[in-house]
């Protein structure tokens, strides 16, 4: 705060306090667990945790996650939080709460941006149980999610082992397709561009490969032409990618590198357990895209070198 | 990462990777406990909390919560984690680990900035469990942190009652007392320089006066002239502070509204056993700076009203 000048007293003074009273009123819980607290305290307080938890953070920033020519403030908000719930699916775990840090330049719409965090919190029963705010130049979303993994234990990306199927829990590059065709004037409802604005966490299906005793998993956030060989470099294998599922609308090379699908890959020795587990559940068949072989250096799609490709920052 | 251009093939696509690695050298922590796993996954897991979980989240941005200029960029590192943990000490529980979530331009020493975070992560034993990097216009570094309680539950803000005594762990307005010698050309090792630079969560205070039955309890973060009324409004009461003590080298106002000391303030009935048991832990001896009384409108300072006042953002 070194550089704000020192608050008047009187009205402005509580200023952040209002601000912030009114977004808990947009993120808040309606009904708080007895026992545990939400927004409002120096730290949340949750009831305790069944077996492992898991942590992971995320950062947002329009412009750079999200053009703020072509979709609205909230979107931002929304895949903030679908993407940092998405690293607890990755790990099959149970999201328990998120809390989110704002920064943001005078006259930013905070509510809005809100309205989309807790869109996404609702949708993936993940309350926000806190926050803080600040001033920036950016408007930004830092996400950190917490979860737990009842009983058998969270499902790294290194435990893929040679001779195991790697599947994926659908078809890829819907999101990078929406993009496109927002850029060239499709609606926000198209249902592709959908797909770009508001990514679905695949929660059940984490939970249902864990169940299934998978061996390795992660999301494909960054695309399957990084996050395959990601997994890969954790688990010390190489890999035959066999085909990669193309989803309807999209072009082979948003599938394979467009990035922010969200969709589970997962290498397990039992495929056959896997499908019938996902199949009881009602969850999509999950798609196999080749199998894992001993090689670290061996990586080839369709027997030709896989290159690694996808989306990174230049920091 | 809309606006990034496609990463093209070969060495530039490994770049967000490679400075992941060297990060991870910097904050990872030696000995990682059997069975948990920190950096390099979707998400940390940790082993299972025990008793309730706290969840705090706190965004340092480079020339808000820093002057660039006075200070050097592992400062904002070091205080985004302090004040975040800090927020655990205010009720009472003991870290297990913290996110860090990392906004940067091109060229910004994210070493420099890590090394900073290290530090307060090991000088206050909470170690770095993972985190992100993003591109952005500000340097900002968004931590979210978590803990246990073990035993007795949390200390709250909302549990003040009349009659309880109000008690600080510490002086106050060093911070705000080194930040002016600062800008007025003092070294980076004065003294109280040091104190605004390197902020001490008061953890043992904070798990001591829980163990005592602590009523309320809060950090002052933002310095007593706001965050005193922040209690009392949490607690649905009143009070009557009757002495501030003010730091060596400080100014009154330095002391009631200079924000950034991280003392605890702390509401009990039962004063002599939270003296006792800070004595026998080694700790300085907390110091009584008034009473709460039952009337919300009752908040005086010698018996004049006592205002609001303190550092807030112009949100």
């Amino acid at each position: 705060m070194t550089n704000d000048p020192p608050a008047p007293l009187g009205e402005l003074v509580r200023h952040e306090d209002d601000v912030l009273q009114r977004i808990a009123a947009i993120v808040g819980r309606r009904t708080i667990p007895k026992g545990e607290v939400h927004v409002g305290d120096d730290a949340a307080v949750l009831a305790p945790f069944v077996g492992e938890a898991l942590i992971s953070t995320d950062v947002a920033v329009l412009g750079v996650h999200l053009d703020a020519h072509l979709f609205p403030l909230e979107d931002l908000g929304f895949k903030a939080v679908a993407s940092a719930v998405s690293d607890l699916a990755a790990m099959g775990g149970r999201p328990r709460g998120a809390v989110v840090a704002v920064g943001s330049p005078p006259g930013t719409d905070l509510e809005e941006l809100h309205r989309g965090i807790a869109d996404a919190a609702a949708m993936t029963g993940c309350p926000i149980v806190g926050g803080d705010l600040t001033r920036s130049h950016d408007v930004s979303v830092a996400v950190t999610v917490f979860g737990e993994c009842p009983g058998r234990g969270a499902v790294l990306r290194s435990g893929a082992l040679a001779g195991d199927e790697l599947l994926v829990t659908g078809p890829l590059g819907r999101s990078a397709a929406g993009l496109r065709r927002r850029r060239a004037g499709a609606p926000l409802e198209d249902e592709l561009v959908v797909a770009h604005r508001r990514p679905w966490p695949r929660l059940n299906e984490g939970i249902a490969a864990r169940g299934a005793g998978a061996h390795a998993m992660m999301d494909l956030s960054d695309g399957l032409g990084i996050d395959l060989h990601r997994l890969a470099d954790a688990s010390g294998v190489g890999f035959e990618l066999e085909q990669v599922p193309v989803a309807a609308g999209a072009t082979p090379e948003e599938a394979i590198s467009g990035g922010e699908d969200y969709e589970l890959l997962i290498a397990t020795d039992d495929a056959a357990r896997l499908r019938l587990i996902f199949h009881d559940r009602g969850l999509r068949a999950p798609i196999t895209i080749g199998h894992v072989v001993a090689s670290k250096t061996e990586r080839t799609y369709n027997a030709e070198e896989f290159v690694r490709r996808g989306w990174q920052h230049q920091l």
